[in-house]
C-alpha cells in the first residue's frame, strides 16, 4: 500500500492568501516522492501585523528536509510574489531553476544580489519544449498577464498532464507578451488534462476582463484634455502598460520621460528578452527641462503609495527637481491593492492640496486587471477540460468560490490552503494530510521565523508603550534611587503628575520596605517592580506597558 | 475697517478628512465674533499612524481660548464622528448643547460617562422652531441619513441664511427617521440661501443613491436561499437597516435575535425618541436555542472587522455559545470603510475556513450608502439655491471635486480644509486666514496632543526595535559588566552570534578603554554606548534600533 506511487500537490504559500506563491508537486511512493517547486514569491509587510519587517516569504522547512528529493524549481513569471524570494531562499533549497528569458533576467539579478550563482537559472523555450526532472516533464505554456512572458506550466506526470495556470488573463491583445491563445490551449489539453491548478484572485469579478489594447485611446483622450504637466504611474513590471501610457502620451502630442529607475530596468529586461517592440521614443529628464510642461508626460513609480517612490515624493513637493502645481494632472493607471488604500489616498489628497488633478479608474478606462475574472476562469476550465480544478493563488474565500464554481460546472475540486497535501492520483482530489506552514521574515538583513516573538514584542511596545526600570542593589538593599525610562507613554497622567517620577518613587518605596529575603531573589525583586509599574501605569494613564527590569547587584571585588 | 461685522466659517475637523467633524461659525467684528460650534466627533486610530491610541478628536485650542464667546454647540446626529467627542471635550468648551431627541439620548449618555452634567443637553424640535444664540438663530432641518433624526442646521445670521447640511442622502423612504423632503427644503430656501456648507464624502459616486426601502425584498430573497443559520451585521446605529434586516428575516420565515448590545441600545434610544415603529418581534438568545438553525437569523455587531465584536468572535469560533458551521450564512449589510479592508477580509476568510457562506455587496443589493452621491449633491444645491457652496466632510480630494462641481454649475465655492478661516460675509467666500489645527488623542485614560512625540516613539520602537543598556560606574570606571536588554530585535545576527552578548561585550570593551575625562561626563558615556549599539546592530542584523542608556553612578554614602 505504502509502495503505491502518488501524485501530490502541496501549496507552501499563495493558497489562502494573495501573494507569496510557492507550490510543491511530488510523485512517487509515500516518503520517497520526487519534487518540483513552482515559484518562490514574497509578500509585503504591514504595520498591523508585521511592523519593521522588510519582506515576507514562505517557510521552506518542509522541502529543506527533503532537499535531496527536489529536482527543479520553476518560476512562472517575474512578479515579486512569484520570484521575489529566490535569492533569499535558494541556499536552503538548491535545485536547477527553470524560467523563460525575461523572468530569467530578473531571477539572475536576484540571485546575484544575494551571492548566489546565477548559472543555476536555466532559460527554456515554450511548450512543446519540455525538460525532464525526476518523474516529471515540464514545459512553459504562454499566457497573457500584466508582465512579459508570464507562463503556465505543462507538467506531465505518470498519471497524466497537470496544468499549473500561473497568473493569467484571457487577453487576445496584451500589447507586450503573449496573447491568450485558445488554439494552443486546446492543443495542449488534447482530450482533456488530468488536473488544473488555477489562479483564483479575481473569482469575485463577475464580468469578462478587458484587453490592454482598449486603454490607449481612452487614456490618450484624458491626456489631451489635460492642460499642464502629465504624470502617470503603474507597476514598474507592467511593461505593456508603460508602452500603452507612452503611446497614449505621444498620441496626445507629448514627449515621454521614463523617470522610474525600476521601470527603466524592467524595460531593459524586456529589450533583452526581445519582447518590447515599437516603444515610443523617450527623452531624458535633462532634455525635458526645456520643453513646456503641457508637452510633457512623465512615467513614475509608486502606484501603491510607497513612501519612497517618485509619486510620494512628488506629492510631498519635489522629485529630481520636478514640482507639480495647479493645473497639472497625475494618473494612477493601476488598481490599489487592498491594504494600500490609506497610503494611496494620502498621496491623492496631497496632490489635491497642490492643485493637481488626480485621475484613477473612477475617471475612465485607465486600467485592466492582469487576472482572469469569473467567466474567464470558466473559459479556461472549458479549454483545458481538466478532471479536477484545484484553486490556488487566492484568499480562502477566493479558493472556496472558485471550487464552488468548478463543481457547479461538473468538475471535481477541493479547497487546499497552504499546508494541505492533496492526492491527485485518481480522478477525485483528496486531502490526505496537512503540514505546518509558516512565514519567514526578512528583518533588516536577517531571516527570522514568524513565530520567534520578535514582531509580537514590537506590536506590544507600539500599542502599550514601554517602561524600563534600572536598580542597583547591594547587600539586598537598594542603593540610591531607581531609574525609570518611559517610552511611548504620556509624560503625565490625568492629575498632571510625572509618570516617570511616580514610578520611581513607588519602586523606591516598595523596595525599601521589602524583606531582605525577597530582595535576595532577582525574580522576587522583578515581580515587585513589575507590580508597581503595572499599578501606577494603570491608575495614572490607563495603560499596560511592556516592562523590563534591570537589576544590577554590587558585589565586592 | 476692523469694526466691520463678518460672518466666518472655520472647520476644526472633518474638512480634509472623513470623520472627526467639528465646525465653527462666527459673527461680529474681528476678534469679537460670537461663535457656535457644530458637532464634536471622533475618528479612529490605526496601527500605521496611531498605534495604541484609543480615540482621536479635534484639537479645540482655538475655541478654548475664546470660550467666553462660544454661545452654543449643535450636534447634527448621533454618529460617533459627530457626537463621539462631546463627553471628552465638554469641560474644555462648556456651552449649551442643542440636539434632537434621539441624538440627545446618545449625547446625554456620553456626557454622563465622562462625569459631565447631562442637563447641558437641550432637545429641540424641528424648524421652524429656532433657538437664538448670540447673533444667530438656529433650527434643525430633517434630512435622511443612516441613523434616526439626522439633521442639517438652518443658521440665520445677520447677512443671511446659512444651511449646514450635516450628513445626508436624498432617500424618500429611509424606513426609520425623516425622509428627504424637497418641499420643506424649498420652503426653507425661499429665494435661495446665502451659503450651503455641504457633505462631500460621496462626490465621486456618479449615480443617484438608492433608497433603504429597496433592500428588504432583495435581502429576503438571499435569506430564503440560505439553508443554515443566518447571521447579519451592519452598523449598530443604523436602526433602519436593523429593521430592514429583521423584516427581511421574518419575510423569509425566520425568528430574529438581536445579539449586539450596542444594537439593542440604539434600538432603545430609537424607541425613546419614538421613531421606531413596527419593528418585527424578536426573541431572546435562550429561546433561540430550541429553534432549528435554519429558522433563525441573528443580528450582530462588527461590520468593520473590529477584533472584539461579535462577528470577529464568531469567525474565531464562538460567541455567547453560538458556533457557525458549514452551510451557515453570514451577511455584511454594510460597506467596508477604507482602511478596514484587511480586518474585514480576515473575518471573511475565517468564515470561509469554517464553511460559512459570506455575502456582501458583491452578492446583491444588500446595502445603500447614507451619503449623497454626485447627482444628489447637485439636487441639494438646486433645492437650496445657495450663493456659495462650501464643501465639508471629506478628504481634500472630495472637497476639491465638490467645489469644482458647484462652480461648474455657476455657484461660488472655495476649498476650505481644517483651519481655514472663511469670510462668508459677501456673495463670494474668501479664505482670510489659517489657524493651526491638530488632533487630541485619547490614550488609555489620558488626552494627549498629537505632537507630543509619544506615538512617534511607539512607531519607532515598532519598526526598529529597542535596545536598553544599563551600566554602573564608580570613579568613572565601569563596575562589573554592562547589561543590554533587546526588545523586538532578532536574537542572533547573520553569523548566529547572540546580539545581546555582542552588544554587551562591545560596550564593555569601549567603556574600558575610554579616557576617564570622557567617562566623567554622562553625555559622553551615552554617546559611546549609542555608537557601539548602533554599529553592532547595523552590522549584525541590519537594524537601527531605538536605544536608551541608563547610567548608574555609585557615589559614596
Amino acid at each position: 500500500m505504502s509502495k503505491k506511487n502518488r501524485l501530490i500537490y502541496l501549496p507552501l504559500g499563495g493558497a489562502g492568501e494573495i501573494g507569496m506563491n510557492m507550490y510543491l508537486y511530488g510523485y512517487g511512493p509515500k516518503g520517497k516522492e520526487r519534487f518540483i517547486l513552482v515559484d518562490a514569491g514574497v509578500t509585503f509587510p504591514n504595520m498591523d501585523q508585521t511592523p519593521g519587517v522588510d519582506l515576507i516569504m514562505p517557510d521552506t522547512a518542509y522541502i529543506e528536509a527533503r532537499a535531496d528529493r527536489l529536482d527543479a524549481i520553476f518560476i512562472t513569471h517575474a512578479h515579486e510574489d512569484h520570484v521575489g524570494a529566490i535569492g533569499h531562499l535558494f541556499s536552503r533549497i538548491p535545485a536547477p531553476i527553470y524560467v523563460r528569458k525575461f523572468t530569467g533576467a530578473v531571477a539572475r539579478t536576484k540571485m546575484e544580489e544575494h551571492g548566489q550563482d546565477s548559472r543555476n537559472v536555466n532559460v527554456m523555450g515554450l511548450w512543446p519544449e519540455m525538460v525532464e526532472v525526476g518523474p516529471f516533464k515540464v514545459g512553459f505554456m504562454p499566457v497573457a498577464h500584466s508582465i512579459p512572458e508570464a507562463s503556465g506550466l505543462v507538467i506531465d506526470s505518470p498519471v497524466g498532464r497537470v496544468i499549473h495556470s500561473g497568473d493569467f488573463k484571457l487577453d487576445p491583445d496584451p500589447i507586450v507578451g503573449d496573447p491568450h491563445n485558445p488554439a494552443l490551449l486546446r492543443e495542449i489539453a488534447g482530450d482533456g488534462v488530468h488536473a488544473l491548478i488555477c489562479d483564483s484572485t479575481n473569482v469575485f469579478s463577475p464580468n469578462p476582463g478587458n484587453s490592454e489594447s482598449g486603454l490607449r485611446s481612452d487614456i490618450s483622450a484624458l491626456i489631451k484634455a489635460a492642460s499642464g504637466m502629465m504624470v502617470a504611474t503603474t507597476f514598474a513590471s507592467n511593461v505593456a502598460r508603460l508602452k500603452t501610457l507612452a503611446q497614449a502620451g505621444v498620441d496626445a502630442g507629448r514627449s515621454i520621460v521614463v523617470l522610474g529607475r525600476s521601470m527603466q530596468r524592467m524595460m531593459d529586461y524586456a529589450n533583452f528578452a526581445e519582447v518590447l517592440h515599437d516603444f515610443p521614443p523617450t527623452i531624458d529628464l535633462e532634455d525635458a527641462r526645456s520643453i513646456p510642461r503641457e508637452n510633457l508626460m512623465l512615467l513614475v513609480t509608486g502606484s501603491q503609495g510607497e513612501g519612497r517612490a517618485a509619486s510620494a515624493q512628488l506629492a510631498r513637493g519635489k522629485y529630481r527637481g520636478i514640482t507639480l502645481r495647479e493645473g497639472d494632472t497625475f494618473l494612477f493607471s493601476s488598481k490599489t491593492i487592498p491594504g494600500n488604500e490609506r497610503s494611496v489616498g494620502g498621496i491623492m489628497n496631497a496632490f489635491s492640496e497642490l492643485g493637481v488633478t488626480v485621475l484613477d479608474d473612477n475617471s475612465g478606462n485607465v486600467h485592466v486587471s492582469g487576472h482572469a475574472n469569473r467567466p474567464d476562469l470558466l473559459e479556461m476550465h472549458s479549454l483545458l477540460r481538466p478532471k479536477m480544478v484545484i484553486p490556488n493563488h487566492g484568499e480562502h474565500r477566493h479558493l472556496r468560490e472558485h471550487a464552488n464554481l468548478a463543481r457547479e460546472h461538473g468538475r471535481a475540486s477541493v479547497i487546499a490552503p497552504n499546508g494541505s497535501i492533496v492526492d491527485m492520483t485518481d480522478a477525485e482530489p483528496k486531502i490526505i494530510g496537512h503540514i505546518e506552514t509558516g512565514r519567514i521574515y526578512l528583518d533588516g538583513n536577517v531571516l527570522i521565523g514568524s513565530f520567534d516573538g520578535v514582531v509580537l514584542d514590537r506590536i506590544r511596545m507600539a500599542t502599550r508603550g514601554t517602561v524600563v526600570v534600572s536598580i542597583m542593589l547591594e547587600d539586598n538593599r537598594l542603593i540610591g534611587e531607581s531609574w525609570a525610562e518611559i517610552m511611548g507613554l504620556p509624560e503625565t497622567g490625568k492629575v498632571e503628575a510625572s509618570l516617570q517620577d511616580s514610578i520611581e518613587e513607588a519602586v523606591d518605596r516598595e523596595l525599601d520596605r521589602a524583606k531582605p529575603s525577597r530582595m535576595s531573589n532577582d525574580d522576587e525583586v522583578e515581580n515587585i517592580v513589575l507590580r508597581v509599574v503595572s499599578k501606577i501605569c494603570r491608575d495614572m494613564v490607563g495603560k499596560k506597558p511592556v516592562c523590563k527590569v534591570l537589576i544590577n547587584r554590587l558585589v565586592d571585588g
